[in-house]
């Protein structure tokens, strides 16, 4: 028996995709499996160093000490940034086992127990900072967001390395959670969601409803308001209104995302559809206007939140690291959930365009904020944050990333992300499967699949045929033909493979030019320019001398031609530098501003994901075009 | 001798114009006369009750009374909202003097000097709030800035009453100030800039010139990071560099504004042309690249600061009302300093449309932030604020808004701004002026002067001929001819005036279309439109049935035509409609969007500053134009 990996539904009825086990996926050398290994060494004894600067790991030593002197450091929430990091030493425990990897789980685990109180509490911002102070301010006190990430990182633990030393620590502060909040008991709900999807989690775990019961208990109870109007409204925390009465996505990015991942668990161990139509309808919505073209999302630093409708500044664009992850971690549900191809396009979209753009080439450096416009120089990625809810995440997500890579079902197996990799699973009635995915994608669209291992009962091949692909090609058993999607947004192939057997996909890259809707005031009358899932952007490092990214044109029939530079995949663009004359330092004119003096360059753009790896300068993924 | 009012600079040869005495001026029913009435009547009482209700007074009253166990209520800067209130009280004595606010200057200033430490100390939030630390948090502390606020008011009773009660308590404060801050002292620089313009007219005042040095020390010392990065870093204090090094402006507007302010105060009085040049230097480059067309200031919420060079969201638009005001006060002093009408022209702009703007037809509903585009309903004015700012700045402002209009130097008297008033003045060497001035400003374009009192010797009358009006005339003594401005954009007739003269000026008020810089990204391919001194804005009440303020667009020839409904100037447009077609939900799409349905309408433009006083629904000030 395979090894689960995170999110393991336990009813079947529910699911129309299987995820497949923990160890069932490997990524090979490749776009992904360079970043899960660069995450393995580089991210994660970053992410420790800096946690134990930080003074999370000494808020933990001192509340395990009973040392009522020490005063608690970082913010609120700074628990769960240690539970994040111990999910993704988990993760890469199960799929790379190393000593001092065993030695951390060890370590913390017994630095949790002991700091843990007699009753299950567990939240050193409160023990150490606010002692007494327990559950007094759901709002923006974070325990049951604590609690949440500490259930992940124990289900990892779980399930990676069989060890539950952390799943004990995990299920006391849970049961604790039951006994405050459960039915009949305190009617509050978490200003921050997280704990909901945690807790089916661990309900699938521990097989324990009181969990499931708690999860779905939050999901009902929330939208009555009852955590107040704060300093935001209540939409910031989706509590203006039940979370089946939105329509799209309101208030903080993160914390709508997650509580929408929590409504679709709810719905895979509850049967209730409600739940997950309502998720379908509301990221639906979100996605036709509320979502940059990176599939970055929330337009509002103040309170980090969505915007209206079609507020989309590409200046200003907050497009959270989290909220990417958070937006993959949902949109896997919703395919799990579903099974169609779509959810796995967006996903590949905030994949590609936010998680890979976050993190600097040397693996320790972070966006926290994904900008699609930059006006000059200014500072590239941080290292660490105050707020460093980012990097862990990062870390949890990459160290689990072979888990989202395909799925299977009664017919056979779906590829969903085309990535060097090999795929081991058995199909029921204890079919084997076996294969190796060989590609260079996002750069190169050929992705050739080898059938290695397989019974002789006829299975399914299932490959996702890409939105943004316009022609795809398919080969197989000597016949090539076009790649046609069912409606799922799969090409199926149903045969009795024999080992040995060839597929080969052929996505067309040829580069898109991307138009905004017309309500996008932000980006009126400019386009933006992608190849395959890659958003490319505009780096000033790159143009011909004089051609300021505040001055530069597409033309309108602008046709982007790839090419490569300095290692990079690149869009050659015709366009042209518009000096604007006779503005005299006014911002505003009375008459229409005569024809600027304009003169043709080549402009070049550079995949989203790569900016700021050279020098950090001015950046634009929507480019005016010129009429 | 007339009653000094704000801005009184002791100096003579500083400045190119004098202002008038307080009560040289009478405003008469017009646009700001009767909201200087509606100030009086409707905002004065209610920033009192607000006071009262949200707290400051019981702050004052507690630390009076000792009462060591009150608890400090409202933000860290809650005097100074209450310092604001009594400054438009003591305005509004000198005005128009009632027994109730004789009372209320009479009883608060008892308050203060009771609440007031034995050293002079004098601040609630810190004697209840944080009792021992003052002086420790020089950055979000404002104990300085209410030190400022303080003086203004005193400074404000003593030119408008005479009364010296609290000119005491302020200089008491002050004397603690020059103590604690002086030359060889504590070298610390207030976080939030107002208190240099403040000591300055303590000075002016009093003619004790500690009070000009440590003005001017506070501006010497800035700019050398001594506040630390603090959580937006030391640009949002302006303590990045020092105070004459600068461009553009930078940083949290309404500090940078005050600051400026104080500089062009230093200058004013120590002769420092430095500071001048550095202001009228930084004020160029803000105007020309960091401010709305509504003259608004400020376009991030989060740290409430301007933004990049060009970063001018309309929807996100902050243009804080209290920066509206900053900039009057600024553009007033680089106006008497330089006798520059341009500086004149920016007042206008922002008493037009951010000043008026802010205020709601009752006046007692305030807008905080002044944007340039709502999507849809939401909420109006509100009655008051958390962080209440904005309106007792306003009632200061209205109150004493009657110095601001005109001014004299040795040749005559200039009228910058066109309203219904009398002027009462005399010249050097005893020389009476009176005039009256007839207008519906800015409604219509007349303005007519007649003198009413003059001596025999010649003396010029200088009328402000503005910057946006393409054309004037000018009739006196029979005789019609253009109404040329002279280098410092003023008409100017030099004539021995008899009593029963007149003078009409008659501005072009055409309408005029507005098109932004092309290096202002969110507006690109829009075009905003005016009339007079006012900008004007679409509302969605006004516009015909189906023409949705998200598709309107208006024609590349549009000739705004001015017309008047409800009991508003308004402006008709020929616009069309354009239902996005063919999108089905989504956001971008991957070929040029076919030509929408398009249908013809009669757009209507209403002055900007009337906004959100019907319906608060849709709003926009720029309109895309149809190519």
């Amino acid at each position: 028996v395979s090894r689960l990996g995170p999110v393991a539904p336990r009813r079947s009825d529910t699911s129309v995709l299987r995820p497949l086990g923990l160890d069932e996926v490997v990524l090979r050398p490749g776009f992904w499996g360079e970043r899960q290994r660069r995450n393995r060494t580089a991210t994660l004894p970053h992410v420790r160093d800096r946690l134990e600067a930080a003074g999370n790991f000494a808020n933990l030593r001192a509340t395990a000490a009973r040392d009522t002197s020490a005063a608690h450091r970082n913010m609120v929430f700074a628990d769960s940034d240690v539970y994040k990091w111990l999910e993704g030493v988990a993760w890469e425990q199960g799929r790379d086992p190393a000593p001092e990897l065993a030695d951390d789980l060890r370590t913390v685990t017994h630095l949790l127990r002991t700091a843990q109180d007699d009753d299950g509490y567990l939240d050193t911002a409160f023990q150490l900072g606010a002692p007494g102070r327990r559950w007094t301010d759901l709002q923006f006190g974070h325990e049951l967001y604590c609690l949440g990430h500490l259930s992940q990182a124990a289900v990892a633990d779980v399930r990676a390395t069989g060890g539950t030393g952390l799943l004990d620590v995990a299920r006391r502060f849970a049961d604790l959670a039951v006994d405050v909040f459960g039915p009949g008991w305190r009617e509050g709900v978490p200003g921050h969601p997280e704990v909901e999807t945690a807790l089916v989690e661990l309900y699938r775990t521990t097989g324990d409803e009181r969990y499931l019961e708690l999860a779905v208990l939050f999901l009902d109870r929330r939208g009555r308001g009852r955590l107040g109007p704060g300093r935001f409204g209540s939409a910031y925390y989706q509590d203006d209104r039940p979370v089946r009465e939105h329509r799209a996505m309101v208030g903080h990015v993160v914390r709508a995302l997650y509580l929408a991942t929590g409504m679709v668990d709810g719905y895979a161990e509850t049967g209730d559809r409600s739940l997950l139509d309502a998720v379908v309808a509301q990221w639906d919505a979100t996605l036709g206007t509320k979502t940059y073209v990176t599939g970055g999302q929330g337009s509002r630093h103040l309170d980090e939140s969505f915007g209206a409708e079609y507020e989309l500044p590409p200046d200003r664009a907050y497009a959270e690291t989290c909220a990417g992850i958070a937006a993959v971690l949902l949109t896997w549900r919703l395919l799990l959930a579903t099974g169609l191809g779509r959810y796995a396009d967006d996903m590949e979209r905030a994949l590609f365009n936010v998680v890979a753009a976050s993190t600097a080439d040397d693996g320790r450096h972070f966006f926290y904020v994904n900008t699609l416009q930059r006006r000059g120089p200014g500072p590239g990625r941080p290292a660490w944050f105050e707020c460093a809810c980012c990097p862990p995440n990062l870390l949890r997500l990459l160290a689990s990333l072979q888990a989202y890579v395909a799925t299977r079902d009664g017919d056979g197996v779906q590829l969903h992300h085309y990535t060097a990799a090999t795929v081991d699973t058995t199909l029921p009635e204890g079919r084997p499967v076996g294969l190796t995915i060989d590609t260079d994608y996002p750069a190169g669209g050929r992705v050739r699949v080898r059938i290695d291992r397989t019974g002789n009962a006829p299975w399914s091949l299932a490959l996702r045929v890409p939105g943004w692909a316009a022609a795809g090609t398919l080969t197989a058993g000597g016949r090539t033909g076009p790649a046609v999607a069912d409606e799922r947004g799969y090409a199926v192939l149903t045969r009795a493979w024999r080992p040995g057997d060839e597929v080969v996909l052929d996505l067309d890259l040829a580069p898109r030019v991307l138009w905004p809707h017309p309500r996008i005031d932000a980006v009126r009358g400019c386009a933006a320019f992608a190849r395959g899932p890659v958003v490319y952007c505009l780096e000033q490092v790159d143009q011909p001398p004089g051609a300021d990214l505040a001055d530069v044109a597409v033309t309108a029939d602008v046709a982007p031609k790839p090419g490569h530079r300095d290692g990079l995949d690149v869009l050659e663009l015709d366009g042209t530098v518009r000096t604007p004359a006779g503005w005299d330092g006014r911002a505003y004119a009375t008459r229409p501003p005569g024809a600027p003096a304009e003169r043709e360059v080549r402009l070049l753009a550079v995949p989203y994901h790569a900016w700021a790896n050279r020098e950090v300068g001015a950046m634009r993924v929507w480019v005016p075009v010129r009429r």
